[in-house]
Order: C-alpha cells, then sequence, then structure tokens
C-alpha cells in the first residue's frame, strides 16, 4: 500500500520545473513498480529548452482500459516563499511545497488509490514531464508512442485541479481552445518633423485592433462560454520621440469553444486583417482546439465516484486554461478532476491532507467503477 | 586674421559630444579674445547629464547689436567613421569630423569672418554646449544671464545648416513648435481565460489612437506647412501570451506651426482623449513653441548678402526640425543660415573647404551689413 501524502512528500522534493525532472520519474517509477506496474520510459528527443523526460506505466491487460493522466513537472516557485517549495512540510493540516496541487498531490493520491483496488482490464498512467511548458515533447509524444505499441485507452482521467472551493465541487468536460497571433502591420520608418516622408502603421493597427476586438464570435453553446478575442499586446518598439515607427504589432489570444476550429480563426483574422491592410502579416500558432466530451458513461462514473465519496454534486465545467486533455480527448473520452487549485501556480502552494486522502478514497472509488 | 578650416580643425578635435565640452570652448575663448572679444564663461547649474559649458562673446558696444549663436556640443558619432570623427582630416576638399556642418564649422566661419570686418555697435556671440541634448541649461541659461546683465541684441543669426542641396539655397525665418504626450489607459490585468475579471485598456487605446490620427489640426499657412500629429508608440509591456494588459500607452509628437500653442495643443488632445476614456491620463512635455520671424530687414540682411557673395536666391523655409532659434527669437528677429545639411547627424561628417570658405565670405558681408 501506498501513502499519499508520502509520496506526494517524495514527489514534491524533486526539483522539477520544466524542461527538468529532477529525478521525480525515479520516485514514481520505483513507486508503481512496487504495486505491479511495467513502467517504460520516455525521454523524448530535445526540445528548445532539454530534454523531456516522459513516463507510461501499464497494469493488467484488455478491456476495458482506464488510463490517468498527469505531469510531473511544475512552473517556477518565485521568491517569498514561506518555506523552501522543493523541502514538502505540513503546517497546520497542509503539505506545502510547489506542485502540491497542480499536480503532484493529485499523482500520489491516484497512485495510493491504485494500491488499494484490486482491478481487471488495464489500468495505466500516462505522465509528463512538459506540460507546463511548450507541451511538444511531452504528453503528443507519449501518444505517438502509444499509438506505435497499439495502446489505447476507453477512458482517461485527468488530475489537474478542477475544484473551485472545495474538493470535488467541480470536474472539466471540455475546454476552450486557444490560438494566438501576431498581426505587423509594415510602415516606413521617418522624422516627425517630416511626415510626408515616412508611412506610420500605427493608425493602421488601431484600425484593425478596433475590428477585431468589436467581433462577438459566438454566444457560447450549451457547455461552453463564448468564444472570446483579446488584444494582449501592442508594440512599435520605438523609444525616440521623433521618429515615426517603420512598423506595429498587436499580438491577440482568442478562447475559442468548439463551434469554431483554430485554422478557421486563423483565417477569419487574416481575412479581416488584409481587408483594412493588404500589406500587413498575421502569424499564427494554435495552441490547442477545443475540446468537449459529453455527460455520459465516464461523467457519470466520476461524479458518481464523486457523491458517493464526497458527498458533493460536481459541477461539469469547460472553464479555465488549456490542458493536456486537450491532446488526449482525441483518442478517448477525456475528463478532468483533481485538487482545489486555489494555490496553484502560487506562492506557498499548498494541499490539504484532508484533501489528499479524500481524493485518494475518490480516485480508488473511480478505478473501483471502471475496473472492479 | 582667424583661418576658418584651421579653427573648424581645432573645434572639431575636441570630442563635445552633449554634454562634453572637451576643450571646445577653450579653444573659441582663445580665438575670439585675440580678436578684441571680451568673453564670459557660465558653466551652467549640473543637469542631469552633467554640467553644461556655454560661453558668450562680446566686442564693442551700443547699438546695432547683433548676435550669432550657435552650439558646440555635437551629437554621437556612431561607429563605422572611415576616419576618427575627433581627428579632423581633409580629402577630397572635404574636412572631415563630427561637427564639420552641424555646427563647428560655422561657428569657424563666423568668428573667421569677424576678424575680418570691423564693426561699429555690438557684435556678440552666443554660443551652448547643450543644443543637441535637452536643451534645458544652454542657450535659455544664457539668455537669462544676458537678461540679468541687460543685454539684448536688434538681431540674431543662428549658424544651423540651413542649406539642403547648395551653400545659401535655403534659410529659415521660423520653425514649426514641437510637443511630446504620453496617454496612458488603464485597465485591469487579468488571464485571457477570464476575460470578465479583467478589463482590457487596448481596444479603448486604439479608439483614441484612431481619433487623434484623424485630426486635421490647420491647412498651414502662408510660412508654414500644416500642423501634424504622429503616434510615435504604443505599447502594453506585456510579455506573456495568455495576459490581458493592465495598461496600455501610446505616446504622440505634434509639429505644429503657429497658429496653435502647445498649451492649446495638450488642452484639445487632453478634451479628446477625456471624451473617449475618462480615466485615461495625458502627460505632455512642450519641447518648444512655434517661432517665425516675418521677412523684413533681417531676412533681407541676409538674403541680400547670400546673392551678393553666393549668387544664389535663398528660400526662405519654416520646415525642418526645432533648433535654439525658438528660445533666442523671444527677445530678437531670428534668422538661421549655415552650411549645406546632407551630412549631419550621419556618419562621415564632412564640410567642403570651399563651402567653409565661402561662408566666412557670406557671413562677413552679413556683419557689414548689420554693423560695418
Amino acid at each position: 500500500m501506498i501513502d499519499a501524502l508520502d509520496l506526494a512528500a517524495k514527489l514534491i522534493a524533486c526539483n522539477s520545473v520544466t524542461p527538468a525532472d529532477g529525478g521525480a520519474q525515479d520516485v514514481l517509477q520505483t513507486a508503481l513498480e512496487s504495486i505491479g506496474f511495467r513502467v517504460h520510459r520516455l525521454h523524448s528527443s530535445e526540445g528548445p529548452d532539454g530534454p523531456i523526460a516522459n513516463l507510461f506505466a501499464i497494469r493488467g491487460s484488455g478491456g476495458p482500459h482506464f488510463a490517468f493522466a498527469g505531469h510531473t513537472d511544475v512552473v517556477p516557485p518565485g521568491a517569498g516563499w514561506a518555506s523552501d517549495p522543493f523541502a514538502p512540510e505540513v503546517r497546520g493540516g497542509l503539505l506545502h511545497g510547489r506542485g502540491a496541487v497542480d499536480m503532484k498531490g493529485a499523482i500520489a493520491a491516484f497512485v495510493a488509490a491504485a494500491s488499494q483496488v484490486e482491478t481487471k482490464g488495464t489500468l495505466s498512467l500516462i505522465i509528463t514531464g512538459d506540460e507546463e511548458g511548450p507541451a511538444t515533447f511531452g504528453t503528443v509524444a507519449l501518444m505517438d508512442w502509444m499509438e506505435s505499441e497499439s495502446i489505447r485507452p476507453d477512458l482517461i482521467l485527468v488530475g489537474e485541479p478542477t475544484s473551485a472551493h472545495k474538493l470535488g465541487d467541480t470536474i472539466k468536460i471540455g475546454r476552450r481552445g486557444s490560438v494566438n497571433m501576431t498581426v505587423t502591420v509594415p510602415g516606413r520608418q521617418g522624422h516627425v518633423a517630416y511626415p510626408h516622408l515616412a508611412d506610420n502603421p500605427v493608425p493602421t493597427l488601431a484600425r484593425i485592433v478596433s475590428a477585431l476586438s468589436a467581433w462577438t464570435l459566438d454566444s457560447g453553446t450549451e457547455w461552453f462560454q463564448p468564444s472570446n478575442l483579446e488584444i494582449t499586446d501592442i508594440a512599435t518598439s520605438n523609444e525616440a520621440t521623433n521618429v515615426i515607427p517603420g512598423v506595429a504589432r498587436a499580438r491577440l489570444n482568442i478562447r475559442f469553444n468548439d463551434l469554431h476550429t483554430g485554422a478557421d480563426l486563423v483565417r477569419d483574422v487574416k481575412a479581416a486583417v488584409a481587408e483594412i491592410a493588404p500589406r500587413a502579416t498575421v502569424e499564427a500558432r494554435i495552441s490547442g482546439e477545443a475540446f468537449r466530451t459529453d455527460p455520459g458513461a465516464l461523467s457519470d462514473l466520476v461524479t458518481g465516484a464523486i457523491r458517493d465519496v464526497l458527498g458533493v454534486e460536481p459541477e461539469l465545467s469547460t472553464s479555465g486554461g488549456t490542458s493536456d486533455a486537450r491532446f488526449l480527448s482525441r483518442i478517448a473520452p477525456t475528463i478532468e478532476f483533481g485538487l482545489p487549485n486555489a494555490t496553484m501556480h502560487k506562492l506557498d502552494e499548498a494541499v490539504a491532507v484532508a484533501d489528499l486522502e479524500a481524493l485518494t478514497e475518490t480516485y480508488a472509488e473511480v478505478i473501483r467503477r471502471a475496473l472492479g
């Protein structure tokens, strides 16, 4: 039997700020092998920031195949913690440390749960070291490898910290997609005293910004809030007060629901920009498409376990940022459920020991319902 | 008799990038005292970048009082010169060195001219070491001192390089004013995934930019081109792709003719901004008001000398950037006339030795007509 608090503390002690691993996946491998998992380590090819540690663990065989997904990497701690962010410490019923809720705590809870339940079929863990980073060499690389090995889960639970105020109050059945674009308007630099020799790109960019900001993308769906476009930056990189800038740029981000695809939105933005400024360019990077797992067997399974163990009726939500569920949902119905997220990405990140234990119990009930 | 080429070379040899003097005004003092000037040195109180060397030289007494104004400071040379910018060198009939045309050459030509002409009344030189910098402790400080000494010229000639293609083709009888403003639109920072918790200031700033860019300030006057507003920068200082910026800023510059004052324009911009965004703020710095010396005795005197000596009919212009004439014109009719400006502020700044000699002759004729 694995103890969730003990394993969570051991994981937190590993400094695994993306792309570092800090020994976290060694700790995890040891724990998983002790409860019957076969562990595959998959060091992904060097990304721009360094190699990425990934891990796939599997127990049993045949159907059904239930998978848990998560990440051992964490965001940088920042300065000003009450205690060392990589020296786990229980104070006042809270386990403190970077990753306590996002999401070493949930991984520990799931491994502890798996140690308590005898399972039929296949139970697996899909663990990446590149969720908080570019996410290019993490879950996507693991999925490629799984496909090459003909491994395909039937249901996937991602252990991201989805709970808002109290454990179990929210699970995610989808997430909006996200696309970033940079609009560049070329002009001709010159001296402010000789405007006829220059071509100021800023007024044109202002028109583009006004036009795009006025867009109504949709009015939301049954499961999603309205898609939204935000201008995140404008710049000319001009320091001088007497110079007409030669180029002006705007960055924007669109969070979009499943009425859109990233490609459609890029096409629409390009068309709108071209209408105002034919010489302007638009560079786009689609971070993730929207995903949705319609309420059904998987959400019934998870909400049932939450209701029975925690006495809470979870809200089915699609709000918040992106997660690796955007990739995993391509291969199987995917839902996210994990710890309260109040301290994630913040100073003094901490998980209540009671929540860690209750999550372990709930995950155990999920596993029982899926593979018991 | 002072030789213009010799004195110009000695001045160029002094590294006097604003606010440094590099010994330039010592060189000038020696030359001026040798031809009967009384020289007052005025080291202005420490500016933000260091103390400023200023010099006032006077010969004779009583009216009329004709003054020449100029600056010994130069802009930084930058890298890539064919020869050391502070080691004057004559090559192919050109004297090379930083300040050759802007405006050590003109100072040398005027001193050489003064050495050739016996003058009645008062001849003076108002020389600052802070024209290319903030101009706060230079000509303005000299003017304060002159006022305290009850020294007031009747006519002022500024030796800025006003000639465009050929010596004498252009003199300046005015310059537009200039005012810089920064418009700051406050918003509320937030995550792009939660736009309802944030308030993006960029669309509001875009509206302000569009409104101000569409202004027609005037359609020019007999002597001035139209006033013009340029947005010189826009910025949010937001690096992250997933953050709605908390503040957005635009910088603008207005070059304005004598239909406006800086204060009027600041008031108008503030009103226009307030109408769109009551919480936005506008910071303004008036660099200089427009000035104009109507064609008359002074321009007749200068154009007459140019016509007679150079055989050129000068254009009376008000174009280009600002100069210290904006200050000097408050106390007396002021006109600017100097060397061809093709290489000013550029690499390999150089003056034709023939131009230096012709300018000396022309300045001598100006002095004769004013005080002969």
